[in-house]
């Protein structure tokens, strides 16, 4: 596959970076984690004063063959109609990402349905869905490869428009099962811990759809690599997102992770360049079960548990206001000594 | 003390409501906590569409008699020089207030020295801090009732120029003390669950802390009705904050609870009139130990979880960007039926 140049984040300037916000007009520590993300921030930007520039999120749009073992509430169909959905300004991640300046891109990454050509659409379909993982590969490596590439692409356009912070959402009927199965193979986690209810299964379903899991994973067993991993059970978007922060951290953007199926890509990636973890910021913990637990193999703190379970980078469109305020307070506060206020 | 006219919440639209939050373009409930807040408002409101208007964040300074009892990291001179660097722009809630377009509104409710007349401040001192409540009550009631009055006034002001969403902040050193008395008293807890850290002090400065909230407990055991409390052990913030949230819930505002102070005054206005329960929203659980008991005691759910600790009313502008998420996803977001997506 294509290759990244994804260098760990220097930290220098850490104790610098420390020292300003130690002397901030607030006590020791008092914001808590925005101090840790105003950190991380500068350290990505290596400055002082950063600045986040044409904030994105990306939603990747694909489906999933092994919807058909009825893993998920609802049709395939949901996909592309919510990919009109999100073209006509009418999901949750249109609202979101509107009331917080943030500019949207949605990508058909391999949707079971063609869209006009007209429609303001990234469209790198690769192909219509993925095969049904349960008898066969989800996908052969050139189509993982070719994903890859394609979710860079699309990411590094962004960043010649001068984008440095990025969201990356999903819509994929079925593609909890696949984040599932990722999370499965790369941490190594028994599948009922990676099993959940995803768009809203009852106890009887979530039963079935463990079963179809484990089958899957039987199925595949022989597969070890990241890439080879991805290939038999992951999903065209969650590919496409794999590259898509790939090449975010290669161009030391800042990287907002979503929920579940987010995170399952971002394992991916972390597998195979452990240092994209300096670039991302962790935006929620999802209601989806596994997620809690996917996040607690990457070390990772969540910003927000709102009991979301959407995607669509509805967590990043929600974030991204805390990441503002990170930013801003380091830039903006006064310190005890500008402002004359008696310090300890 | 002056009466308010507060009443509970009409549940009529309830199922109206519920039923438009369920058939919008997402699996049932997948908005998680944004859901609840999307009912609440529109309950608040009795809208199918409510709107936010004039959002504003009062902060309330004044000066502790207890706090000559060693029981803050920083001297009270501090509360003086912070309310300054409000009136510059220089402090957390002035940065967070601005990133949002939320009006900053300080009062000086007790804060011991005089500002120039002309500063941008509500000029509603009632003392120059209390009374010293390891020695005496820290308010006569007389006192409590004009802090009341005053903080009703500055936030029915608020309403007359249609506002109907407001936060409550605070500033006063020594106050985490007020908060952790004003909860052992009204939530009959051990003082050991009440008493943290405050500013950062250290385990030996936090015994003693304790050491003296006991003194002060043992000294006002007498203390019994909600207002009794407030005067013996409470401040001149505390006080003015508790008649502000009161007239917010008279008026039908949303009340946003910032932290452990502020929601040591909801106590207290819970006490006073239950059904004030109706219109609040918890901002945020603050790293103060006790505060995450103070939630469960209200069986209160907070949006935000970071590790704050700085109280200004902070929590309340951080988490503004949700309370309005959850009111535009419910004017804004499609229906099932108007995007033409497959619903189960």
């Amino acid at each position: 596959m294509q290759s990244f140049q994804i260098k760990s984040v220097s930290t220098e300037i850490s104790a610098e970076i420390q020292r300003k916000i130690d002397f901030k007009t607030k006590p020791l520590g008092a914001l808590g984690m925005l101090e840790k993300l105003a950190l991380q921030i500068a350290l990505i930007q290596q400055k002082e004063f950063p600045v986040l520039n044409n904030p994105h999120v990306v939603v990747f749009a694909a489906d999933h063959g092994l919807a058909r073992e009825g893993v998920s509430k609802y049709p395939s169909e949901v996909t592309y109609q919510m990919v009109l959905n999100f073209v006509r300004g009418g999901a949750a991640i249109n609202v979101f990402a509107r009331q917080h300046g943030i500019k949207l891109t949605v990508v058909d990454a391999g949707v079971a349905g063609d869209f006009e050509q007209d429609l303001p659409i990234v469209h790198q379909k690769v192909t219509y869905g993925t095969k049904n993982s349960l008898q066969e590969p989800a996908m052969t490596l050139a189509e993982v490869e070719q994903c890859i590439a394609s979710g860079a692409k699309v990411v590094h356009e962004i960043y010649q428009k001068n984008g440095n912070v990025i969201g990356f959402g999903e819509m994929g009927i079925g593609n909890t099962s696949a984040a599932s199965l990722l999370m499965a193979k790369i941490g190594k986690f028994p599948i009922e811990q990676c099993v959940g209810r995803g768009t809203g299964l009852d106890e009887k379903e979530l039963q079935r759809k463990s079963l179809v899991l484990q089958q899957v994973l039987e199925k595949h067993s022989n597969a070890q690599t990241p890439l080879e991993v991805l290939a038999s059970v992951g999903g065209l978007e969650i590919a496409q997102i794999v590259g898509g922060m790939l090449q975010a951290a290669e161009n030391q953007m800042i990287i907002l992770v979503d929920g579940f199926i987010a995170t399952s890509a971002f394992l991916v990636a972390h597998a195979l360049y452990p240092a994209v973890m300096d670039y991302a910021i962790f935006c929620h913990q999802s209601d989806e079960s596994g997620h809690q637990l996917m996040l607690k193999y990457l070390n990772a703190e969540p910003l927000l548990k709102l009991s979301l379970r959407l995607g669509e980078g509805t967590g990043c469109a929600l974030a991204y206001p805390l990441v503002q305020a990170a930013v801003n307070f380091l830039n903006d506060m006064a310190s005890f000594e500008s402002a004359g206020v008696s310090n300890v």
